[in-house]
């Protein structure tokens, strides 16, 4: 009997005093993984029986859906307590989620304090840092000591995100310097803390971009990084937990994206009806449609050719085939190199050449493989020659175009992934058939 | 002028006091990406006036050819102390980077106590637990009381990767809980840490992969997660902002063997030469040709069908591009939804069939697209239907094959990454052209 099952259960058997001593046992991130198989009334049970803090804790963890049947079908009293202690960014992605009128709910459970704080939260696009933040971080004034900043921090820590970071701030709010936990205990009792803060914090504007904040995280090594406005005003911090979280889904989104899928694609096959993903997955098949049907018009404006050597038929699979490899490969390097930041569009020329290089190799070597292959196969040297020569030809250009067309598109400020994939390889199959069959015409005289 | 333009100017004039003032200005990460561009003269001129703690860390940052010339070309004994210093990690991936001979020479650099760490560490694979782990990590024994621990904190905390979280061991060294400095600082002076540790500990085998590592502290939000031995020993932490390297790592891996490309391809274009990358990025591309050649045979043994209608030969483009476009998507949802969790291996019959339900509807819709787009061009309906069948055939099976194949690869133990890009196009093409050219033969009475 696995977790969930055991749990389940016990709560049909309706033994209280059991389900708390078993679920002690999970950590609240485990236990929120049990509501999802649990059915509404099952977790609602299980709910009310946590302990205040696991409960935060759980609710934080669940989907959108089952935060609000909750929080909708427990005492209003206690929602508003959880609701008041949960992190702001959490409550906040978690109203950003509802409908109009689910939102006016929870929000009526609110107390006003807690709704303030919020209001300037969801102003902010998703993906920013302003979207990413919590206000729960720690700020002191720069002429505390040592000493007091440790007392006061007992009171402060309950409410707070982290307390490894904490801000310094001048009168005006603007951020001045970041002290860490572990230099603040190291210090002498009576060092103002102006003493031993750092001044060149990494720090991060609220309209960044998430993909910002998780690059500074991890290129610094930070547990949190602070958000500020255009003023230099600390409104808020990002933990690394959070970046984690981002980095996670930024790659996902690059995988679906680069295979062609929309963006909005959840990976969750359980819980989305096949027609809706087969809506999503439908726009770059349907351009990758029109695209082949312009090949397939290649092939007819050589159809004599075709005609008289049948045989040049039997070698559009390869030639399709291995530009589209060739320039898949090329694009996935671009686009993994632009995410990570090894690549920059300051030289595309640069790129595209290196990346040309490999092609011009590749080429050759298939080249002469093809070239034997269809010799050996067909009997036929000029064949082979046509298949070679073209093969040569298409890779080269193939690694030119998987490199540049990513690196243009995000020189204008494109999501570099959209344009890799299917539009690639459809822009390549067009291209190279045109080249095969115009090689053949040329080499065979037809 | 940009930073390392600066400094290069600076070391040029040789005005070591007004180096070290800018020097100050900037992170030891930033000054390690500084040390990629600068020639190794001026890097070891930059080095050599680095305060120690920066000298560590910028050590820790560069790459292991920088760190060799570095630490071989500054004062032995200096060259020592910093070793000793290094996080025992870092200096482990140093040293499993160099030949024999370095390794040696770097060896005998070293302390002997800092070469016991050390040889342990070495033993482990690079991508485990173990070869990701580092030994400075803070751990106590569990009669000790709140104050003691935080008194002994201030000796201990400059040698540790992380003082946030605090481990507690038995007699014989085995995990029996974690303290974080959030409670500890709040825990009254006299509390036995006994009291407040955690016993419920996330933690690691030494043997793991280190893509699991990632999963737990990503899941639980750590900062640090321990690592055990078979008894429960700790051995040693791998802290957060080490996770977040696998996390890149791992991504990138999986993205660039979802393209074909090798595993060892590294993305900075500019450190290697064309040859070698291109060298490995061929095996899949000879695997393609291969195939591709199958699917040429798939033409060639309806030669015949096709002379008779050279209008069929007009169609390869759309129907090898479109099962290899839904057969990639389905492929990329499984290979990310293995990496994250979200899809395990345990239903792979429930995956294909929900997959395959998506193919159908997909199949039907481009089915009836390019029936139609078939009859307004060539102007028959049987051709047309023909295009239209193989189409939604071929679209239901790319999405079963794209989903089932790296899935049935994962089952097996082995990366569905590599079993995902140009493997199931090149295995679709095949089996594409089949259907294709049998619905031929078969409504056209060939």
């Amino acid at each position: 009997m696995n977790g969930v099952e055991e749990i389940r259960d016990i709560l049909g058997k309706e033994d209280y005093t059991k389900l708390k001593s078993v679920i002690h046992k999970y950590h609240p991130v485990d236990i929120a993984e049990f509501f999802e198989e649990l059915s509404p009334k099952e977790s609602l049970n299980l709910f009310k029986i946590l302990d205040f803090e696991d409960a935060i804790q759980v609710l934080e963890e669940v989907d959108s859906d089952k935060k609000y049947f909750i929080l909708t079908n427990i005492e209003a009293n206690y929602a508003s307590k959880l609701l008041a202690e949960m992190s702001s960014d959490d409550v906040a992605d978690f109203l950003g989620d509802l409908k109009e009128e689910e939102k006016k709910q929870i929000l009526s459970l609110m107390e006003e304090s807690a709704k303030l704080d919020l209001k300037d939260l969801l102003a902010y696009d998703k993906n920013t840092a302003g979207g990413r933040m919590t206000t729960e971080y720690i700020a002191f004034s720069k002429d505390l000591k040592a000493k007091d900043v440790l007392n006061k921090l007992a009171e402060l820590a309950p409410d707070a995100e982290t307390i490894y970071y904490l801000y310094v701030v001048d009168s005006e709010g603007r951020l001045a310097g970041v002290i860490s936990l572990r230099d603040l205990i190291l210090a002498p009792e009576q060092t103002p803390i102006e003493d031993f803060m750092k001044t060149d914090v990494k720090k991060v504007n609220v309209m960044s971009h998430q993909e910002e904040v998780a690059r500074l995280i991890k290129k610094y090594g930070l547990l949190a990084l602070p958000v500020v406005d255009d003023n230099d005003v600390l409104l808020g911090i990002v933990t690394v937990d959070d970046a984690m979280m981002v980095v996670e889904e930024e790659t996902t989104e690059d995988i679906l994206k680069f295979s062609g899928s929309d963006v909005d694609e959840k990976i969750d096959l359980k819980q989305i009806s096949p027609w809706i993903r087969a809506k999503r997955r439908l726009p770059w098949i349907l351009v990758a449609i029109i695209g082949e049907i312009f090949s397939g018009r290649v092939i007819n404006g050589f159809s004599a050719t075709l005609q008289t050597i049948v045989a040049l038929s039997f070698f559009i699979p390869v030639i399709m085939d291995m530009g589209g490899n060739v320039g898949t490969q090329s694009a996935a390097i671009v686009v993994r190199g632009l995410a990570t930041g090894e690549i920059d569009t300051a030289s595309i020329i640069k790129n595209v050449l290196r990346e040309a290089a490999v092609g011009i190799i590749l080429g050759i070597i298939n080249g002469i493989l093809v070239t034997a292959i269809t010799y050996f196969w067909q009997g036929k040297v000029l064949l082979g020659l046509v298949v070679g020569i073209a093969m040569a030809f298409n890779l080269t250009l193939a690694a030119a175009l998987g490199t540049f067309i990513p690196l243009l598109w995000h020189k204008f400020g494109h999501d570099p992934a959209v344009a890799s994939g299917p539009f690639v390889t459809t822009l390549l199959d067009i291209i190279g058939l045109f080249v095969y069959f115009s090689t053949a015409t040329w080499i065979l005289n037809l």
